[in-house]
């Protein structure tokens, strides 16, 4: 089964987390919440959605995922302080497989020096970083990139949930078959 | 009498305002709330202290005040996504007054690309974005820089406080005298 890893902590946006969460189980991807401490429960912005955190990030590896999705809000904020996590993206960016990205979720890419030469979308506070970063930055509703998938906002999920989806379906196949057959 | 500008939004970190602004308040200065909209109440991230926007930022003048606070948490990354505001620090940095800044805040200079070639501090998760941005970044309690005075955390607002004071003790002076007397 496919498993995606949900890099998250505490304030981020509900909607940019739940919805997709939504979308991708019902397509049938298992879905591992990592954060910086395991068993944490943590609340979003609005206090709609809470979760527990399954597994450390220190104690999580690339290998054991498929795909990284990443939330906005301020979590990224928040994870971009902590090494480990960091490690964790830059990895994940670096394997290759897909990173999916929305709102302030590319703030951990910059932390993690990923970005140069990419092109990225995200909420527009973080324009000015993003091309600091060396990033080329689109105002689309969703830009792809290599294995990189972002969105802007809350605004852009329905945009979001259909792009990420076409391409957790690929990387599935070209797991499942190799990449020339 | 002095007038200090606090650009200020909602989810602000609660300390780093209301300490520095009640030693302002108790060395004789006086503040000027400047936010988005005149008349609105932000709470601060702790839900600790509550404000009332005295005036919009688009209604605001630098020739007004005589130095800028800015407060961290998550109001810088509010306000950087308003041009007005951006407009509003990008003048006062240029006017040469004194800019107060804690935390978050550089992100208010990072989008209005007045960094380049300063020495700042903030913190933690926007050091990346700091030095992406030209500015050189200092891990101290306080960083002075010409007109620019800069701390990391709520740890450090005991040093941020009496520097800022001895700060806009000497730019009152420098007003009340000139430059050269």
């Amino acid at each position: 089964m496919t498993k995606i890893a949900v890099l998250i902590d505490s304030d981020f946006e509900d909607s940019e987390y739940s919805e997709p969460a939504e979308a991708y189980r019902h397509a049938g991807y298992s879905l591992s919440h990592i954060g910086t401490q395991k068993g944490k429960t943590i609340e979003g912005k609005h206090k709609e959605t809470s979760i527990t955190i399954d597994e450390s990030v220190r104690n999580s590896s690339v290998n054991d995922f498929d795909a990284l999705f990443i939330p906005g809000g301020y979590s990224p904020d928040r994870l971009r302080v902590d090494e480990s996590a960091v490690g964790f993206v830059k990895r994940f960016v670096e394997s290759g497989k897909p990173v999916l990205l929305i709102c302030h979720a590319p703030q951990l890419l910059i932390t993690a020096q990923v970005l140069k030469g990419r092109k990225i979308t995200g909420w527009k506070s973080i324009i000015q970083d993003i091309k600091n970063a060396g990033a080329e930055f689109l105002d689309q509703e969703v830009v792809e990139d290599g294995n990189l998938i972002s969105s802007r906002s809350p605004r852009d999920i329905p945009a979001f949930i259909q792009a990420t989806l076409r391409k957790l379906k690929n990387s599935r196949e070209v797991l499942k078959y190799g990449q020339n057959c």
